[in-house]
C-alpha cells in the first residue's frame, strides 16, 4: 500500500504541526487520519462507530458523511513508528483540482462536559472568530482559479473572522470563474446555479441536512465541519458538478439526550441563508451587498473590499 | 381610566421587585409596562417603534408580536410619579383563568455589543440553567385545574433548570385536564391537540415563526420569550380553543445586520421538537420519555418524577 501525505488539506488543524503526524491517502480513495493521544481520537473512533452502524440514520442523510472504514495500525507519516489511524473516505484528494471549503458551524464550539479550560479557550476563540456573529467561522479554503496551476489558499487567520459582507463574497468567489485573487474583479457567481443550485447541488445537501438536525436526538456535533468540495475543470468543461458537503471532524461529538443539537442547526440555517441569498440575487453587486450588510458606523465603501483577501 | 396590577405575570423580571414599579393594565386589554431606568427602556421603544413601523414584516408574523400603542406616562405603579410606560396589547389578563407559559428562548441570552459585565452574568446563568443544554428555559408558568379557583404555578427557580425529560413533562402538565401539581398522576395530555396542534394551534404558529427566522436578517431578538397563553375553560366546555403564542420582552433586542439570529432559530426549533413529540406520541408514558432521555448515569426509575414540582 502506498502511502503519501495529502495536497488539499485547508484546515489547520488537520495538518501536520507541532510535531504531530499528518494525515494520509492511499491511491484508493481512503484517507488515513492519526488518532489523536488524548481522548479525541477514541471519541471520534467511538462516533463513527455508533454512526455507521446506527440503522436510524437514513441514507440520504449518511451519504452526508464520510464512509468509515475502521481503524488500521500504519505507519505515521512523521515516521514514528506505528500508530492507530482513522481509515476514512478520502473526501478531497480524490480530485485532481478540489476547490474546498472548511466551514466549522456553531456559534460556541464547547459544551459542557468539557473541561474548564477547554471551555474557556473555545469561548474566547469563538468571539474572537466570526463563530459568534454568523453562527460558524471558515476554518480555510482554497480555490482553484481557471488555469490549473494556479490557486488561491488564503491562511486561515485570514478568514476566520470575517464580517457578513466579506463571507458572502467569499462564498460567492467559491463559485466564479475569474480567478478569486483579483483584488480588481467582482465575483461573476458563474458557477453558482451548478455547484450551490440544482436538486443535487450544495444547497439542496445542506437543506436535506437541516431536516435531520431538525428530528435528530442522538448526537450533537460539538466543533465539526462541513467541508464542501468541487472540480471546477468539470464545471468548466459543461460536465455535470461534483459538488459535494461533507460532514468532518467528530472529535467533540457529545449524546444528544433526547435534545436537538439547536447549536449546530442554527449555525448550520446561517450558512444556508447566506448560499439561498447568492442563488436569489446572483447579479447583487458587491457594493449593494455591502451597504445592506455593513455596520452603520463604518464607511460603506471601505467595508465593500475583502481587504487581505 | 382605572389601571391595576395585573394578576397573570409569570416571569419574575416583570414583576414589581427590588423597589421597582410593576406593570399596569386596563379594562380596555391594554398593558402598561413602565420603562426600565437604564438603556434597556429606550431600547425596547426603539424595537417596538421600528418593529410596528416595518413593512417587511408580514402579517402573520406580526400578529405574534403584542400590538404596540405608543408610550405614555402614567402614574407608577408603586405611586413614585409619573413616568413613561410603553402601551401594549395586554396578552394574557384579557383572559380570565389564563394558563401561561414563559419560555426564554437562546442557549445564549448575552450579545457582543453587550458589556463585559452583563456577559459574564448571563453566561453563568445560561450555564446554571436549562438554557445552555436546551437552548431555552422556562422562566415561569401558571396552569389552571379543572376547578377554577386551583392554581398550579410554581417558583419560578424551580423550573428554570429542567432536564429534557422533566420539561417534558411541563409542556405535558400544560395540556392536560388532570391537575397539574398531583404527583400521583401522569399528565393525559387531553388537550394537546387543540392547544399545541391543529392549523392554528401554537405548534403552527411556532413553525410560521421558525420560517420568519430563517430568512429575517433585521432583528436578534437576544432574551427574548415567547409566552404560550391559553384558557383551559375554553376547551373544557369544547370551544375553540384561543391558544396563543407571542413574543415578549425586548430589551436586548440589536440589529441583524445581513445575518439570521441562528440562536434564536435553535432555541425556537428545540421546543418545536419537544412540542412535535408531545403531539406525535400523546400516549407515551413518562416512564418511556424518561428511559429515552435519562442520563446513563441515573436511575431511570427516580427521574421520572418532576421533583419539586
Amino acid at each position: 500500500m502506498m502511502l503519501k501525505v495529502p495536497d488539499h488539506q485547508v484546515a489547520g488543524h488537520r495538518q501536520a504541526r507541532d510535531g504531530k503526524p499528518s494525515p494520509l491517502i492511499d491511491d484508493a480513495g481512503r484517507f488515513y487520519k492519526p488518532l489523536q493521544d488524548d481522548d479525541r481520537g477514541s471519541k471520534e473512533v467511538a462516533f463513527y462507530s455508533s454512526f455507521s452502524s446506527n440503522t436510524r440514520v437514513p441514507d440520504h442523510v449518511r451519504r452526508l458523511f464520510p464512509v468509515f472504514h475502521g481503524t488500521q495500525l500504519i505507519e505515521a507519516s512523521d515516521g514514528s513508528g506505528l500508530r492507530p489511524h482513522l481509515v476514512l473516505e478520502d473526501v478531497v484528494s480524490s480530485r485532481s483540482h478540489p476547490s474546498v471549503m472548511d466551514i466549522k458551524i456553531g456559534s460556541r464550539t464547547w459544551y459542557p462536559e468539557a473541561s474548564e479550560d477547554y471551555i474557556q479557550r473555545c469561548f474566547k476563540k469563538d468571539r474572537e472568530t466570526s463563530s459568534l456573529s454568523l453562527g460558524f467561522r471558515i476554518s480555510g479554503l482554497q480555490i482553484y482559479g481557471n488555469e490549473e496551476s494556479r490557486l488561491w489558499k488564503p491562511e486561515n487567520k485570514l478568514v476566520q473572522n470575517l464580517s457578513a459582507a466579506d463571507v458572502k463574497v467569499v462564498l460567492k468567489k467559491f463559485v466564479s470563474s475569474n480567478f478569486p485573487d483579483d483584488p480588481n474583479s467582482d465575483p461573476d457567481c458563474s458557477f453558482a446555479a451548478s455547484v450551490y443550485g440544482g436538486s443535487t447541488g450544495i444547497l439542496a445537501q445542506l437543506l436535506e441536512l437541516k431536516a435531520w438536525f431538525e428530528d435528530q436526538t442522538m448526537y450533537h456535533l460539538n466543533s465539526c465541519s462541513v467541508l464542501m468540495v468541487y472540480e471546477k475543470e468539470k464545471v468548466l468543461k459543461g460536465e455535470r458538478s461534483d459538488a459535494e458537503a461533507k460532514l468532518i471532524d467528530f472529535a467533540h461529538v457529545t449524546e444528544g439526550k433526547g435534545i436537538i443539537d439547536h447549536n449546530f442547526l442554527g449555525g448550520l440555517c446561517s450558512v444556508i441563508k447566506f448560499i439561498s441569498e447568492i442563488l436569489t440575487s446572483p447579479d447583487e453587486c458587491t457594493t449593494k451587498v455591502c451597504l445592506q450588510d455593513s455596520d452603520k458606523n463604518t464607511n460603506d465603501s471601505e467595508n465593500c473590499t475583502t481587504e487581505g483577501l
